[in-house]
């Protein structure tokens, strides 16, 4: 187990520190996704001068392409990706969701830009068609949405995937209910995801040499019973951390009401992470509630159309197509230390986009990556010093808390 | 007139520098291709580390997207892509060329992967169209191929675009040819393009505060007399340098030919800049006939593709994508201290083109670039020390010359 400690606590919020084998996160800590062994758009050396700490790839894409076995002759994953730092890789439960249950009932987070990006909780209506994926006890078959390949998951396979990719951080398999199902349906999920839980405890102890870590996660839907079960369940399995997946409701009154039942339960002394929350709003209210790290693909996401984080006294974001910016001589944030920022305006910016510049992309990555950064280091600052609900309202003093 | 020396020659290659208001250009130099004020994929700070000396952009797409008058409100073309190196700008000629008699003929230098992307000599077959240019004694009338919209370049206005602008070094408006126009044409193209370097000349010394040098454009065609002619006029002109442009030809012999006309007959004292070209193999045909700088769109367009270069015992280029590459640990140059190479394996890159990422571009355009930089110091180097015949059949001794 990695050792993580508490180094200060506001109401429940809290400021701690993870040391993995690859290097310290101090949390709570936004997670870059690089799904497919690259954050979009960006280099490792670009995250490094980010100030990035630690980023989350993805079991079942790395699996479909190019594959764990190629990636362990390469020497791991770190060395694939010439990332040294710390490193978790998600199971692909919500794959599973994604290309299943979530298919069949027209349901996915956003609305898809690049098809290969999904991830959890907050879910937008999608293009419903036939699920490729089915569940059954011992594990998951599923379709390769790239060649129509065959493959099957069990909680041990994951493991096994887990091992040759050599991650710091892993996750057990579990299946992503649809904000769709019924209470029967996603109880029986989760008591097999549970049942999973127990497979994959197991596989990891039988194979562990303490380089990796592995993280349970919270299912039961929007359902406070099933949330409370499920944390119950797995705090009782022990578990160097927790994630809280699955269907996070449909609002974000329900995604908060969430962590109030799950967040309680869980070891008080273990990390805890929200798979697929990363809004400027939401960051505020999910730390408050003790999360302590959280993924989204949303701000690599929102940089690549052009739509760029800013605190203005009225907004948190800004789309640089916009006409307004044409001739806007300052840089994307006026107090921002990104090298987008140190070296561009939003004329150049928006001049980029408009040409469909693949530079362009970049540069948005950069600033928007920089500035959930900055947010961090500004949140983890003010718990240590008892001042983030300061903080909070001094950023929502205009700009309408959603 | 900026500063150019010659500090050494080897039969007609010529090791020398020249110094403009932004630093100075060791030559022979390649010249990146920045079109739309930006080199495809890559930042400033990227082609800094790569060593790149210059960029050049072009006036005929500045205009159009975001304008000239928009950039000069930004402080001028360097401020506004953040480059504080050496710049030029490209006239629009060989726009002129490719969206007129180009697209009437049907011939166009590559088949275009990015329509924006276009540039002289060893034409291609293109797709025929309807001109969107008209060219008068005047100047020329075009269409934008963006909105529609009309607009006409004189000599004058190109200089009035230029100032704008402010490069380093600007070229005089010219009529780019088509290999498929006959003599006849050529040469009352030939002349008419002399009567414009005469306003343009004029234009250019009523207005000059000697931060920017002129560059004459030889045209011709493939006809010995027509360059001949065209090469003695501009050299009784004077000008700060020569662009040889225009049609080079139909086949690298006939472009090796245009030069030997042309060189001998330019102002010896002065750069000769060879408009489009760039790769491996011509690169030392061209410095052996006295080339000082040539541009090309081929090395960030090649990666775009994932077409790679190499010093390989019988290639100078892979395709990252071919199945050889798959488990390939090594880096794309053995040798090569690139940032793409001191980081990634071959294995990564493929599986980053396979993935569809687009920081695999941005590797990939890093790797080509830094290549030729690499290419042209050892070139440098070698003329210094006489030994450009030697380096040119080491590189040659395996690889057959095109």
């Amino acid at each position: 187990m990695f050792l993580f400690e508490v180094l200060a606590k506001e109401g429940e919020a809290r400021a701690g520190r993870l040391v993995t084998p690859h290097g310290s996160i101090e949390t709570p800590s936004f997670v870059a996704v690089g799904t497919q062994g690259t954050v979009k758009a960006v280099s490792v050396d670009d995250l490094r001068k980010i100030g990035n700490q630690v980023i989350i790839t993805n079991a079942y894409h790395l699996h479909l392409q190019p594959g764990e076995d190629l990636i362990e002759r390469m020497g791991g994953l770190h060395r694939f990706m010439s990332w040294e730092g710390p490193l978790m890789t998600d199971s692909g439960g919500f794959q599973i969701f994604s290309h299943g249950a979530g298919k069949e009932h027209g349901v996915g987070k956003i609305a898809p830009i690049f098809p290969e990006e999904t991830d959890r909780g907050g879910h937008f209506r999608s293009k419903k068609g036939k699920p490729l994926v089915k569940v059954d006890e011992d594990g998951v078959e599923f379709v390769s949405y790239l060649d129509g390949s065959r493959h099957r998951f069990t909680p041990e396979r994951v493991m096994d995937i887990d091992r040759k990719l050599g991650a710091d951080i892993i996750f057990v398999l579990d299946e992503c209910t649809s904000p769709l199902h019924d209470y029967h349906y996603t109880r029986a999920a989760m008591e097999r995801t549970h049942r999973w839980v127990v497979r994959a405890l197991a596989e990891f102890e039988r194979t562990s040499d303490n380089t990796q870590a592995l993280f349970g996660i919270v299912q039961g839907g929007a359902y406070g019973d099933l949330r409370r079960e499920s944390a119950t369940f797995l705090a009782e399995q022990g578990f160097d951390g927790y994630a809280i997946g699955g269907s996070l409701g449909r609002s974000k009154k329900e995604m908060h009401q969430v962590l109030e039942w799950t967040i309680p339960l869980l070891l008080q002394d273990r990390p805890r992470h929200l798979l697929g929350i990363g809004e400027i709003e939401d960051i505020f209210e999910v730390v408050k509630r003790g999360i302590d790290l959280f993924d989204c693909v949303a701000p690599t996401r929102m940089a690549r159309t052009g739509t760029l984080f800013v605190k203005e006294a009225d907004r948190f974001r800004i789309h640089i197509l916009n006409a307004e910016f044409k001739d806007d001589p300052r840089p994307i944030g006026e107090d921002c230390n990104c090298y987008t920022c140190c070296n561009y305006s939003r004329a150049y910016l928006r001049h980029l986009f408009v040409a469909r510049e693949l530079s362009g992309i970049r540069l948005a990555t950069i600033h928007n990556l920089y500035f959930l950064e900055s947010l961090m280091r500004q949140i983890r600052a003010a718990i240590r010093e008892g001042r983030f609900a300061v903080l909070a309202s001094e950023w929502f003093s205009k700009v309408p808390l959603l």
